[in-house]
């Protein structure tokens, strides 16, 4: 057991977190007054494309994506980086085209996607020409259990035909999210989790109507492309157009979300450090009856326990993406779950605090908290409310005696026992 | 990065994990008829002694001593074994004589200790020949503050003379613990933390007298040698009984703190495991309301965050094993404070919450939890209760702006950034 | 709407106040006294005695207990002064003949007892000659599912006759405890509500077996009768003691709680502020790194949290007595079942906390903490876990549409709305 | 002691609640296609003149105000009738015009104002023809220590000259909010709480300058005039517009927070009744993995925990406003600094399981709940966070040993001794 980085990821963790405290966070200000002067816009704004070009030169580039095409990082290598970037969380992953849901979209197309969908749409992906939108969550039903989706994609011909309802859909309010990925029912009887399949639909497509932006709290997330709501109205896309086979959407949908889940947990934990040094700031600054708030037992206790909270669950992301680097996803299941579920609520709690060290400023724009609050709460939703995960893990935690009582032959990874070289 | 244990950390670990499983926790039984056959006792009852025996036999013996003295192993090695003796607190540290406080007495004999010195305590200590106690809580002042304490050690010619009075002296209400360890003041001028020295008292030298037991939530943990309170009656000891110099009372009794936490922590997971294995048994076979408990939400809920919070827990322990490993104590302070909060009030809770699925059985002698319970509630006040630790570390965390803002060339190891052979 | 105390009862409020101040806190130490010098009896010390009659010569006696036979107070008289007890639980309610288990049998004996059957029971009883203990709790069954109770009642001729296995029956280890009101099923094949009975069995018929006392943590509570396993083996009793009619069991059992609540909540409010008293005290002796405890943010900030639960949880526990006395028990069920799920759980974490202001000391007997932390604990698993109470409370908070939403007739009593007078 | 409404409060309340239910909560859709077609308006929209019509119509208004220029209600007698109108925080209490800040204002000018800063300013308020803005919180300090504040009114000949910024003054930006009233420091150099004085200053006064909206996670209350951020740049008025005398501004300012707490408080209580329904409404209908929401343990326990919690802090509410009506805001103090502290974290607790409840649905703006859970957040900074109030109850808590411990004539108002016509 070796808790140190490796030379390459403590070198790329330095260049990164230098890029985001030299560049990032100083290029929030200009993003607000990009956005002030263009407030009917869902494009990215000018600042976004001067943060990638020089992100790009550095050599800081597709971070997330394992193998040729992106840096190559395992996803223990990539998680440090991940955190980092969770510091100025709308300007930092953008800038190293590491943002969600670009990210998972390549991710599929470069696992699941034919050689001509690579070149249609993964290319100007990787080179951030385009944006793109993942199209799961529907209004109708409880999403979080994806075997209710009621979206219908069905065969005619040389071509799908796509009709249903989705919201959520990140990103999509941008006119340059050109690419949607859309879950869907192929075959009403199949069994439970076969009968879904993944389709791309150029957003340009006849029948796909972007209705209305959604708002998370009072924001629209305007400058990343918003959370629409898209209706699919016999929406036609030639048969090629399908991601993977008929009917694994679901597993599809499924090694979609683990690395999602380590990237979204690091970027939490990198906000909660964020706002964890906006309080240093703020409770070294501040006096309040004569005592500087840094002095005051209540804000160390919180501090404190952020802290403490921070580093532990830290730890547990990364090993997570070890878990998944050595075992795989379905076996690090437990651990991705665990990450689902502490993680954003501890952010939340963290970032609750400091808007209270803040007082009514941390509730406003003049501090990033509140905005980071809203993420970090969102969060507790996507993929799921913390209580389908909970029952989840519950369930298979009860499900069996604990073999440390029965059997000492168990290979129970959750443990790290493996030894090296085994 | 690497999450998997060495391979002789992993075969130590089944080991001991079958040790536990398959004597020390059937013996417990045989403690309680024991116990219940010699009510005024305060020794070790006999089915220690054949523990003893059989982990020896086996080579478990000594094995949280590094060195050569004892199995040799680092903090980070031995703290995957703790863990499993904590499993059976009552029997299994003992068994393999890992248990405290003559775990933390051993280390400072075998660091701190003359030749003569070790002959004469350590060589016993290590056979279990005897036992021994630590004497450093007092009554009358707030003794997390080691500065308040306030038992005089003076010189007298070739002597020291001992007067004070401790209590929590943890064992010594057994006879065999011969040796204390007291500290004390020898200086009352010298700078705050160089007024204190440690000395060797025998228990039975004239002017000891044990007042009186204690009890945590009504247990007085009997079988251990309770817990007693001490009054050090002008007590004269050879002046080569002191332990280092004068004045390095303080700095000893910090080296004594960082495995102990390790060990009290680690064991405390342990704890928190049996509670959630005997939850299961419990949820999988009791009906309420014509449902399984284990099929009950609330319950679900509960078994996956304690799932969550142990595997979040135990990172953090090992890791601040392994910083001590590799950095030293006093650089993984923060750490060694992290554990010593965040573990002991989760295991409680958890603890809490397995006594509630248990109902009022949870409460009695008929299951460990009660007795779990006392023992983590306990280790929030062991050492200082945790607001001491939470200001400290809220203090130290508050003082410095954080360097990621400021300077990227900080070491801040505690963020695992040490590549591997730097 | 109006909250001062009507003039008897603040009258009496002070007299009791009074007496727990000067006569039973101070006894508490005579009490540990007398234990350590009879350590092997079950029985009321002597101190008990003298407190019972100091107290009936000031006319407090059988406050409990509506009606010409005790005091004649409706339960919203009677709460204020069962607060007033909870300071010393050990010796106050037993000192004015207001002690659990006995209350609720007197209650029993006084609403459904035969003139035969109060003579007999109630009379001696209500003098403190004897004692009683309440037969309902089963080790095999979740016996908060009252519907689940296997003890069998079966009619023979002119007796019954007793068969089964009974727990946590609180003061029958006391051989004074005379009288065991005993529940059990008379016809299996009945409605589930009508298929239990009870039946008054005493301690020393044939067949009666107290197996063994339970502890508490490690408390026995040796002083007050401590809680027996009893086995009924084939026990006949004249068919005359039976209490009200076959079937009739569930009823009175329901009976029974209601009051019941409302002492165990109002004693607890009591041991809650105890506790908040002996903070103060210690938070302003207690000097830690130079500052008063009493001076420290964190110490203040859960002593104002501690006031304001307390504060907020009485008024809801005198409007739930309100309620019991204008509308019945039955239409007070929400209330009573929130006093029950809120009031016990935040009187063990304020007492968690004072222990920790304590420190080690607050875990010991030297102070009350760790055994009303014991008894604060123990409540929330008396007549079923929390949790019971939450998911029945739940259900019908979610069985109907807010009917403020729908319909201004509606008389949501729980609201308060009530016009007097009309 | 006595929990029922009289009866004009309870035909009162009733009156109230169904205008809410029929008028206010049907109209939040017209208000927000409104908003939508004006979306640069600070002012009300047209709904709430429609609604103002209604409610006066039915003589529903001012009922926020004692004495013959409003209702004439008790505390005790209003505090229902606002937890009524937080069901809809956006349309009801200003329908009523019972809305802050102009209702606080009312109650200054009626207390404290002359005949003709009545006439010119209290009159038209009352008949709603202008709004009023409150200036008290400064960027620059903690303004929650009111002696911090910075803001000058020196008096120059006949006038005032006031100098300063101030923020968070809600309602100012809608160019209706004609009055200012601004707390500033008159004499630097009296006794701490003499030093401030308040002062009457029309928004359109040469020197004011608005600078800027506020926003609350997001949301700018653009309906309600928002939030401002105000200059006061050597704004000259007449020395007439004095409000009391010089050195008064501290006590006025805390004659104010009393009722406003009081109010607050309500209608946070009101807020979190209405999530619940809503709660309700969705647990019933919606189903995930087969089972309806209503029947999952885990939402019935959450449920059932924001019913104890929402009965409790409503009875405390009701008893501080009882106190304030029987014996002054000076002697309420404590429970007034428990509302504020208790209540918006309840609800906020409460608004925050709603939003889980709903899934993403519960962030947008198709619930109003992430907007109710922002209106709770704000509450815990509104008027000093919760931690100075803690603090402060804590103290005074600490203060002195228990009374019941040693003086039982004691007459401790908290605890609700006062018999009725002593």
């Amino acid at each position: 057991m070796d808790f140190a980085l490796d030379s390459r990821t403590a070198a790329l963790r330095d260049e990164v977190r230098a890029f985001v405290r030299d560049e990032a966070i100083p290029a929030e200000a200009v993003l607000d007054a990009q956005l002030a002067a263009t407030p009917d816009e869902w494009r990215f704004r000018p600042i976004v494309d001067d943060l990638r070009t020089a992100a790009r030169d550095r050599g800081l580039w597709n971070l997330f994506l394992p193998g040729e095409r992106g840096a190559g990082l395992t996803n223990l290598q990539y998680a440090p980086l991940a955190e980092e970037t969770g510091w100025s969380p709308r300007l930092a992953p953008v800038a190293f085209n590491c943002a969600a849901p670009d990210t998972g979209n390549m991710e599929l197309l470069a696992e699941f996607g034919t050689p001509a969908q690579q070149a249609e749409w993964l290319d100007p992906l990787l080179d951030a020409r385009i944006r793109s939108a993942f199209c799961m969550t529907e209004p109708e039903v409880a999403s979080s259990d994806a075997t209710n989706i009621a979206t219908r994609i069905r065969r005619d011909g040389d071509h799908y035909v796509v009709t249903g309802r989705k919201w959520w859909s990140t990103g999509a309010m941008n006119p340059d999210a050109r690419l949607l990925i859309v879950m869907g029912k192929t075959d009403p009887d199949a069994p439970r989790h076969r009968r879904q399949s993944m389709i791309l639909v150029p957003r340009d497509a006849p029948g796909v109507r972007v209705v209305r932006p959604l708002t998370v709290f009072g924001y629209d997330d305007r400058d990343h492309g918003g959370h629409a709501e898209i209706v699919f109205d016999d929406v036609r896309v030639p048969a090629a157009n399908l991601l993977g086979g008929e009917g694994e959407g679901f597993a599809i949908a499924q090694a979609r979300l683990g690395p999602g889940r380590i990237h979204h947990c690091m970027r939490a934990i990198g906000m909660a450090e964020r706002a964890l040094a906006l309080v240093g700031d703020r409770a070294r600054e501040r006096v309040a009856f004569g005592v500087p708030l840094a002095e005051q037992g209540v804000v160390r206790e919180w501090v404190a326990e952020a802290r403490v909270e921070i580093e532990a669950l830290r730890l547990l992301v990364l090993k997570t993406a070890w878990l998944m680097d050595t075992v795989g996803n379905r076996r690090a299941m437990t651990e991705i779950q665990a990450i689902k579920i502490a993680v954003p609520r501890a952010v939340q709690r963290i970032v609750d605090r400091a808007i209270q060290v803040f007082g009514a400023a941390g509730l406003s724009a003049d501090q990033p908290l509140a905005e980071l609050y809203a993420g970090a709460r969102a969060l507790r939703l996507a993929d799921g409310p913390d209580e389908v995960h909970l029952a989840s893990l519950g369930r298979a935690e009860l499900r069996h005696a604990d073999p440390r009582r029965a059997d000492p032959r168990h290979a129970d990874l959750r443990h790290a026992d493996h030894a090296a070289g085994e």
